[in-house]
């Protein structure tokens, strides 16, 4: 029965909107693939959400290092950490992390491997076509203090316009 | 609904065995993650299949080059090709063959991204606690003009045992 109750909180889930609150308490992976030790529900302080396709695709690969690379500018606008998070399994994250070598201590990159964070944020999509089931579409949300003050959401999973790290460093408030 | 009818799939369909015909039609992806183009019902002569659990797991990173690189004495044993099936996406197997350096030209590391194939052949597991999902058992089946001369089975996808390159070539009729 799993995967149509799934199927049901995918569609009817509200997605995550400027003033909402992050309620979910999966456990997202970072280094340990047996346990999730990562819940984006207790954030303090200012963070970014960052959502992404895939491990591995080129959109992503593309995205996240932009990131990466002006972490120092995000951390002087105040913000803490970027929690990348993909449906992907934790070795497969990890093995994208060491490839993309984002090695900044603020850049984490997650693992949502059963996919419940991002149904439960409402931002997953039915990618089966090209990668054989659902994933998180493109968004980045400035979280602050565990309410999100600020939402990008791509109008297509490939684009990487409004949530590249420059716009989002621009926009931020 | 189609989570449901994937989860009684699952549950009935009947895994390999020897004297087994392969019937799956499913398409598997191999270069091109929008199109998979290799039919494992079509094969002609004598051929392995290998499945593995995890794309970038420590115990298939050290399972699949075995067959890389022995493939040499598998010719010289009458076997075509050796396709290496995996439940991830596209991308992601792509990335793993070349972190493998997997370049012999009869080893073929393929996606069943939708995880249909495994279904088919009635050799999946419930991998949620590790990997998020639904995987494939590690199992290689040897399989001549379509039908499955000889089959080998881990009791625990993480072990390789009976299913290690060594172990095939030394047992191969």
């Amino acid at each position: 029965m799993a995967g149509l109750v799934d199927k049901v909180k995918q569609a009817t889930n509200k997605a995550l909107a400027s003033g909402s609150k992050i309620t979910s308490t999966v456990a997202l992976k970072e280094d340990n693939p047996e346990e999730g030790t990562v819940f984006l529900n207790k954030l303090s302080g200012k963070n970014l959400i960052v959502g992404v396709p895939g491990a591995f695709t080129p959109p992503c690969s593309s995205h996240v290092p932009g990131y990466v690379e002006q972490a120092d500018k995000f951390t002087q606008k105040g913000i803490k950490n970027i929690y990348v998070v993909a449906v992907n399994d934790a070795f497969t994250t990890q093995a994208w992390k060491e490839k993309l070598g984002a090695n900044s201590p603020i850049v984490h990159i997650l693992a949502d491997d059963t996919g419940a964070f991002t149904r439960d944020v409402g931002l997953g999509f039915d990618a089966s076509g090209l990668l054989g089931g659902f994933r998180s579409q493109r968004y980045v949300a400035v979280v602050d203090d565990n309410v999100v003050s600020q939402i990008f959401v791509e109008d297509a999973a490939p684009n990487v316009t409004v949530t590249q790290a420059g716009n989002v460093l621009e926009a931020l408030k």
